[in-house]
C-alpha cells in the first residue's frame, strides 16, 4: 500500500474526537514480515489483506482511566479510518486484538508498558465492491424520553 | 429538532460496525423535560443544546464481555452520529455519562439492568460554523513495524 494512502487513513483517525482532547492513541503500521508475525499471533484476521494499522490505547495520555476513555478515543479513530479507506475505494476491516494475545503482540512490537494494543485495521484493495448494504435501521432500539416509550 | 432528522442521525449510528455484528446499542431520545432532568443529573453538557440522544451499551446483546465490545460498538456509533449531524449542517457533541451518574440516569429513564448509559450526543443548530479545523496529524504517534521505528 502506498505510504501516502496509509498516512491519510491514519490522519483521518487522528481527527476523531477524544475525551478532553487527550488523543490517547498510537499507530503501528504493519506490512511484510512484522505483519505476518502479528497475524500468526492474533489470528482472527483474513490472511489476504496486504497490511494493517495497529491502533493502540495510550494509557499514559488517558485522562479518565476509570471511564476507559482511551478505548473510546481509539474506537472513534478506527471508525474514521474505516470511513476514510472506504472513501478511497479501499476495503478495510476492524479486527480486535484478543486479550490473550496482547502480551505477545506487545513483545513482538516492543511496545512500552503504557501502550496497549487495541485493534488492527486491515486495509486492502477489494476484488469487488459489495453489491448492497443491508438495512440496519431498527426502531425497536429507539426510545423517547424513557425506556420503552415509543413516541 | 425535527424527528426525521433525529432518526437519520440515529440511523447513521446503527450503520457503525460492531463486534460480531452484535449491535450492542440502544438509543434514548431526550428532549424537553426528560432532557432537562438528564442534564441536571449529569451536568457536563452545555445547557444550550435543544436535545440529546443518549446512547446506551446493551450488555445483553454484547457477545465479548471480557473485551468490553459494547463500548467499542457504541463509540463507533457515536462517531457516525457526529459525522451525520455535521453533514446536515448541525452541531453535535459527544458527552460522557459519568460513572457516578449512571445509577441516577438509569432510574430517571427506567433503563433495565442490562442497559448501561454510555454517552449523550447533543445536537443543535450552531450559530456559526467553526472557522477552521486545527491540524491534528502527529507523526510522532506513527511507528513502522516496531515501536519507535520511524520508516
Amino acid at each position: 500500500m502506498e505510504r501516502k494512502v496509509v498516512l491519510e487513513i491514519i490522519e483521518a483517525g487522528m481527527y476523531a474526537p477524544s475525551a478532553g482532547n487527550e488523543q490517547a492513541w498510537q499507530f503501528v503500521v504493519l506490512e511484510g514480515e512484522p505483519f505476518a508475525e502479528y497475524l500468526a499471533i492474533n489470528g482472527n484476521a483474513p490472511k489476504t489483506a496486504p497490511m494493517g494499522v495497529l491502533v493502540c490505547m495510550d494509557r499514559q495520555a488517558e485522562k479518565y482511566k476509570e471511564m476507559n476513555t482511551a478505548m473510546m478515543d481509539c474506537s472513534a479513530a478506527v471508525q474514521n479510518m474505516l470511513l476514510e479507506a472506504h472513501e478511497k475505494g479501499l476495503g478495510a476491516l476492524w479486527t480486535a486484538v484478543f486479550e490473550g494475545a496482547k502480551g505477545k503482540v506487545r513483545e513482538l512490537l516492543n511496545l512500552p508498558a503504557h501502550v496497549e494494543p487495541f485493534a488492527c485495521v486491515l486495509v486492502g484493495r477489494p476484488k469487488k465492491r459489495d453489491g448492497g448494504i443491508p438495512a440496519r435501521f431498527d426502531g425497536s432500539k429507539i426510545h423517547y424520553g424513557k425506556w420503552g416509550a415509543k413516541n
